[in-house]
């Protein structure tokens, strides 16, 4: 795991020996005051250093006039102070040598032009002094393992959950569900503010190294370096889940977003890709945070996506059935030999293909839960566990009797969970009342939901986490590829002429990299149509204008289709150069491209462009209406992975077209999975690109064809 | 509203004067024992006869030994007793004038051929004694403001949600959690158990006449009479909210609900639709269920679908936003009006765009959210207003001597939104501690959700409830058609041949009520070519073989695209009949069709099918892959409203490709909904069809075309 530098800079201060309060005030309704009450009533075992110039001792504590008259350095300043001060503080901070700084007060780039270039004063100032940045315009932030709260929340626990939240509320939201679930906690949470210096990508750098911290959990507004966040979360979820929450699904989220924080939030469908490639567990209700959350801190991720449900009324398997399939998760086959063995102890009414339904068979012995479950673990189709029903209400509902029996139960399946690689998830109509069999489910470290459908995130959410963990076993990058001088030469010419790449010479690129593109010819002269007959005889050849001048060939009338032999290649080059003359007379015309038609296939499209925020970013789709109007396409973030390549063709939803749906041929994934790889590949090699799009492919049950590229060439200084 | 005498029996039975336990016992582990235990101790205020034919008395009340020796008839019979004694019981019922019995016991349909004998046994005692029966196989009921609880629940309040659940847990699990909540109680529970008697149309048609009940709530597995269903819910909605929870969403699920209930569960994409058409507020998460039924029990209807979201944090306003928008609700475009009233009483830094962010404004003075309620309510552009955030936190969050101040906003709100017309719901990451002025809020009757998603999904209910009353004003149904002899001929003629409809047949028939078919020849002779070219001149013709023996007419080489002219024609027709004489020697065969090759458009499919559960159901779609492929379709229940058939069309997916999509021009909407008018029309004029299909239909900027076009008959005496 990389552990840079700043990662360990961000320890010293979010983890802080002591703590200097600039802006220290004897006025309780002034930050600089509650700051204090809040830290000494969290009982935070620091040192705390008031700072005003004025007072000598602030609730019991020597105040100092400045920064640097402290007898040390503190690990952390708090700014209590107005946006116009701190540049100036920075600037001290440095001086005495404190290399980290929070800053509470708002009034920078959120408010406009001026806020803005107070807001690069305060990075010059940070960047200069070697002072990290939290913030400005930070809600705060806690480190309940060292009892440091600089939000004075009352009722959270100290726990495993680090969380980073744009939203204050948010945070305040997951804390008091926390608190009404009882045994969820928190290590560290930072509200990022403007992330000026300190940014996402650092806070999950740090959390992924903090002890204390089992699962990274971010809510996300806008990321401001897509690219870096999702380095870091490659590297951090080898060890830890890292859970997303990206707000901005839909156009009025973005808005919305846009004017709280001011980020700019990106297409949302890319974004999900992205972050999923990169191994993090995207969340996409609110409400599903904290049961993901705390579901991955609890249990180790799933080998498979086969889940065996186990249950003790029919209604409710149904609904998990379905929410499981809607999730993308299998109900497990359980062989013959689990079902003769629960066949064995369960009553003969009880339904054994999956899901299980004990039908009654627990009602006066829950403790057959746990041999149902020893049963089921032992079932190599079976990846996961989903116990499903009235579990921990059986005394409440049938008899007090039960009660020991119940307990026992729960001892001896939190026993079996922990000795089995196959994690179980919990779902107990009881949960609302929080009966003692499923707190000690939750104590032995069990993840016990309220709801089906929570539960069913959960068991998604392990299964995703094992898939990546997969995926980067051996994972295979996409091959590199040597730079090909004549590519470079033909860039450097476009470049120089200050164009893009005409569209002979971008399909001359990705010939000269092995892609399939079919054969061409350019007329200039009259000669160069002897020479196309002779070289496609009397097949029907498409014809279109090469010029740097005309972009929409078709509706200048540049291209005509189906034309075959030497009278209609003449007639037809004449046409297009009359129709393009009259569309445009001052146009620069190379001449006319000819090109046998390609066959009837499968059309796909893959597009790259480097987007401003994650870098460079392949699409693929289905061509036509499934791109332009079903927006079914899949992004990865370059460089590809072989994994990556087959995941984003079979991501698509019309998927089943591919595999050959209608009665016509299934194409040829291998291929297309190359052709990716390739372009992944190019990319990597040649800076010059700015954007790719290959449009249409077209896919055959052996091959392929790139019918139209398109290679918009980087103008800028490489 | 109708009101048949079915919904009236039930009443005298589901909220009875006095009810007989047959099969009473001493034995406390016997239902014949805690029944009457419950019923003592839950205070049922009726009369209780345990019937046993060797006890003089249990639990210090007067046993009878048979129902025929009971001083009077009871309301209803409670029967503990065992399966094959229930025909009997119920004939000794009739004897006496028992109206209703609830038969607990298990072991008819859902055991097998054996069970299924005993069940309609039942079903024949039942209706000769004329005895309305809940179950077999019944999980009990309850009449909570009538003290009467077959289940023996605890902590159940008596409320307003009416429920019938075909799963004992899901009540238990939604019992548990109105417990949890505080606030939510019910009026009655059915478990429909096999529905032999009594269904879901009759429960539904009881809630919707009883006093008690605000909210028809069901969970569904599987109907047995979905059209009776239907209907009821049509009249039911008129004026009470009508809940549907339908597991089998999933092919997973509905193999799961197959095996627990028995039950067929049909399409679910279908029966989504039919529900929805008639008022029905459908819910698909099962943790929705209480969320829906409550609010849309405490609020009236929305007149739209445009929300105001009024908020004091930014990050939960654009989750609300994020998921408004993916529920099909709109942010409403605040007038000027309303941003200036709002600026003059809120800070400079709030967000006066919808979703509203105060930006602290009220962090010191939370009534300023009543005035902002009076203004956003008096916005003609508001439909509904949904508060976000901290509300209820205040005095917690803040400092204690916001209590009065909060408790008044909470007042104050209750009292605006109790004179204005426009629901206000409200979201509190506060409302899992439950602060006081929320309970406030709830006690007015204002809907308090503990998870954004959750709120969303009320206010959707709102909006679509609102839409429901809003077609059904003045609703104009289908026109019919009066029936056309030649058609009944050609139907009478098919029926003797035990045929379905010849292509021509079906086309004819479309034709003669209207509908837009090309002109055809059937070629029978050589004389017939002349006249076909006498009619189309050099038109490309398309050429079709007419054979009742012969399905699949591509599959026999039975059609021919692009004929033009006389010499074409001829060998075409000799082409087409050699063919398919090599494909199947024995096929008769009736001549070959020819009509003109439809120009291009967009292709769409009508399809009509007699659901053996919803009965006549029609369909709509886009041709090709969005049928076959990605299911994007609309199903109606038949008679079609214009509304209905307006909506069916603009519920597809991929319905901008019927705008004009990609530089094509936009169909004639209007045809097309006339089109599917008048096939409504066809099919209630004519039972003698079982299916119809026409694919494709070709819709142009103007017209349509009918292209091919199937009818089965129904082969059955009419």
């Amino acid at each position: 795991m990389t552990t840079s530098t700043q990662a360990s800079t961000l320890h010293d201060f979010l983890a802080p020996a002591s703590i200097a309060i600039v802006g220290a005030s004897t006025d309780p309704t002034k930050r600089g005051y509650k700051a204090i009450v809040g830290l000494l009533e969290g009982g935070f075992e620091g040192e705390i250093y008031p700072i005003n110039p004025k007072a000598s001792e602030i609730l019991g504590l020597t105040a100092y006039p400045s920064l640097g008259e402290l007898p040390r350095a503190a690990d952390l300043a708090l700014m209590c102070t107005p946006a116009a001060s701190i540049p100036g503080l920075l600037r001290e901070c440095g001086k005495v040598g404190i290399k980290g700084a929070v800053i509470l007060a708002s009034g920078f780039g959120e408010t406009g032009a001026e806020g803005a270039k107070l807001e690069a004063e305060l990075l010059a100032a940070a960047q200069e002094a070697k002072v990290r940045v939290v913030g400005p315009n930070t809600s705060g932030l806690f480190n309940l393992h060292q009892k440091l709260d600089l939000l004075a929340l009352e009722g959270v626990k100290p726990g495993d959950i680090g969380i980073i939240s744009q939203s204050g509320n948010m945070l305040l939201a997951l804390a008091l569900e926390a608190q009404a679930h009882g045994s969820i906690g928190f290590s560290t949470y930072v509200g990022p503010g403007n992330q000026t210096d300190v940014g996402f990508a650092d806070y999950l750098q740090y959390l992924g190294e903090e002890a204390n911290t089992r699962v990274a959990t971010f809510y996300v507004e806008g990321f401001k370096d897509g690219r870096r966040f999702l380095d870091s979360a490659r590297e951090v979820a080898l060890t830890k889940p890292v859970v997303v929450y990206k707000s901005g699904s839909t156009e009025a989220g973005q808005k919305a977003a846009a004017s709280h924080t001011g980020s700019l939030a990106g297409s949302y469908a890319m974004t999900a890709d992205l972050l999923r490639q990169a191994g993090v567990n995207l969340v996409e209700q609110s409400d599903e945070i904290l049961p993901v959350a705390e579901g991955l801190g609890l249990m180790q991720q799933a080998a498979g996506r086969r889940v065996a449900i186990l249950s003790d009324g029919g209604g409710q398997a149904t609904i998990a059935s379905d929410r499981l399939s809607e999730a993308g998760l299998e109900l497990a086959q359980l062989s013959s030999t689990t079902r003769n063995a629960l066949a064995a102890i369960l009553f003969p009414q009880a339904a054994l293909a999956n899901p299980i339904d004990v039908a009654g068979s627990t009602d006066a012995n829950p403790e057959l839960f746990i041999q149902c479950l020893q049963i089921l673990a032992a079932d190599a189709n079976v990846d996961m566990v989903f116990l499903v029903g009235m579990f921990g209400g059986y005394a409440l509902r049938f008899a007090k009797e039960l009660t020991d029996a119940e307990l026992r139960t729960a001892d001896g399946l939190a026993q079996v969970a922990g000795s089995i690689d196959k994690p179980l998830v919990v779902y107990s109509l009881y949960t609302p009342v929080k009966p003692e069999p499923l707190l000690r489910l939750r104590r032995a470290g069990l993840p016990v939901t309220g709801s089906i459908e929570h539960g069913v995130q959960v068991l998604k959410a392990l299964a995703d986490r094992g898939a990546y963990l997969a995926r980067r076993q051996g994972e295979q990058l996409a091959a590199t590829v040597s730079v090909d001088p004549a590519v470079s030469a033909s860039f450097a010419t476009a470049r120089a002429e200050g164009r893009d790449l005409y569209e002979y010479e971008a399909k001359n690129l990705l010939r000269r990299y092995g892609i399939q593109v079919p054969e061409e010819r350019i007329l200039r002269s009259e000669s160069d149509i002897d020479a196309a007959i002779d070289t496609f005889g009397e097949t029907p050849l498409a014809m279109k204008v090469v010029s740097k001048d005309i972009l929409h060939k078709s509706d200048a009338g540049g291209v005509l289709l189906n034309r075959v032999g030497r009278d209609a290649l003449r007639a037809g080059r004449d046409t297009i150069l009359a129709n393009c003359r009259a569309y445009k007379a001052e146009a620069e015309i190379e001449g006319v491209l000819v090109t046998p038609m390609a066959p009837k296939g499968t059309e796909v499209i893959i597009g790259m462009s480097r987007d401003p925020i994650f870098g460079p970013v392949l699409m693929f789709g289905l061509g036509g209406i499934f791109v332009e109007i079903l927006k079914d396409v899949a992004f990865r973030a370059l460089p590809l992975s072989r994994d990556d390549a087959r995941a984003m063709i079979d991501q698509i939803k019309a998927r089943q077209i591919l595999h050959g749906a209608r009665g016509e041929a299934a194409v040829d994934k291998a291929a297309l999975m190359e052709l990716l790889l390739t372009i992944s590949a190019i990319v990597d090699a040649h800076p010059e690109i700015a954007e790719l799009d290959l449009n249409p492919v077209i896919a055959y049950n052996n091959g392929y064809a790139v019918v139209d590229a398109r290679v918009i060439v980087n103008k800028e200084s490489l």
